[in-house]
């Protein structure tokens, strides 16, 4: 019980897939509570009070916040099993961070205007994006992963946006297979692994729940 | 020559500010060299190609971007050191980040529209300062430093805004000091230490860069 790991969490959140991802890769045994964002659980806002989100992974009792943060935390707290997600080299470790913390600024935020918006906005947040996906294609390289040939941390914050590739080449109407083809090998290469298939949901269920919400956001406009 | 430490620094940037205060934590011999941001150095391009931004740590040769990867780059790579930054324990560790994040989110960019705006842009950046502050002495508490005891991450991610009180308390009309006592005064501890006002700034210094900046951002507008 005192060792017992809990995440709370939300199917469609790409950064909760990131911690699923991290857990599964880990073999770690946990419980995984869905929560009603419109609704949040007493539980949510006593773990994580200052931001009030998900994911939250609590361990023995205490939690951590933040996606990338508790995949850190993860790889440290279990770091004897076979599948580091960090490099043990500083210097990789640091570019390891930093390409985590590109998607982090770039993927989300302009992805979700991609999706999210029509007209000038929609079209300058797809020019962002494509600029984005040209420069982590560039990192990527011919590399299996974008750590080399291990799969790790710039591969686990990255891979959840895979399940919005659908909505975004259907809503801006564009080809992301086309233009990137590197970059979907890679998804497709990471997709393999069971525990990124079993974490991020299927492209079109991603689709059918950003398209509700969007009608919602603009009916509350 | 092949263990060179140099820095593409600027000195009024809070993030410039945090790797000369881990640099000279640790006692790290280095090279800072002053970038002009209007005419940024071919060398600074080549080290940051993504971002462009300063600081960049160049170590044998490799460069190393973002502030707070680059502080946990020294901590690692100087780990034998007396003084680390970060804790040991994998939670504290979760902890120091998700404070640092925190500050990164929320500290530089609120502070920027308090002393760069004016009317009601400005009051709802100081009310969200605000916010940020009180969430901030409530983790400080009656601890000495952030992390407890111990000088560390969290400090060196916040300590540089310092320099930024006099700025916006003249600009915005409030009194930090009256209203965040026990935030000004972990400062003036922090500020007693060498690495600290070695690496910030005076404050009338900060004032009269910022707003010199303010008067050529708004002639631009």
């Amino acid at each position: 019980m005192a060792d017992e790991v809990v995440l709370l969490d939300f199917w469609p959140s790409p950064f909760g897939m990131r911690v699923r991802i991290a857990l599964a890769e880990k073999g770690i045994d946990y419980e995984g509570r869905e929560e009603d964002l419109s609704n949040k659980s007493p539980l949510l806002l006593k773990m994580n009070p200052v931001n009030k989100q998900i994911p939250v992974l609590i361990h023995k009792g205490r939690p951590i916040s933040e996606s990338l943060i508790i995949v850190q935390y993860i790889d440290e707290v279990w770091s004897n099993n076979k599948s580091p997600l960090l490099p043990s080299d500083p210097y990789q470790r640091a570019n390891a961070r930093f390409w985590a913390d590109y998607i982090d600024k770039k993927i989300y935020s302009t992805g979700r205007l991609v999706w999210g918006t029509t007209g000038e906005v929609q079209e300058k947040a797809k020019e962002g994006l494509r600029e984005s996906f040209r420069v982590l294609e560039k990192e990527l390289a011919e590399k299996t992963y974008f750590g080399g040939d291990m799969f790790g941390l710039v591969d686990v914050a990255l891979i959840p946006f895979y399940s919005w590739f659908y909505t975004l080449e259907t809503t801006a109407n564009f080809s992301i297979t086309e233009e990137f083809p590197r970059l979907v090998s890679w998804a497709k290469r990471c997709m393999q692994r069971d525990s990124v298939s079993n974490s991020v949901p299927d492209q079109y269920k991603i689709y059918d729940f950003l398209l509700d919400l969007k009608k919602k956001m603009h009916s509350i406009e």
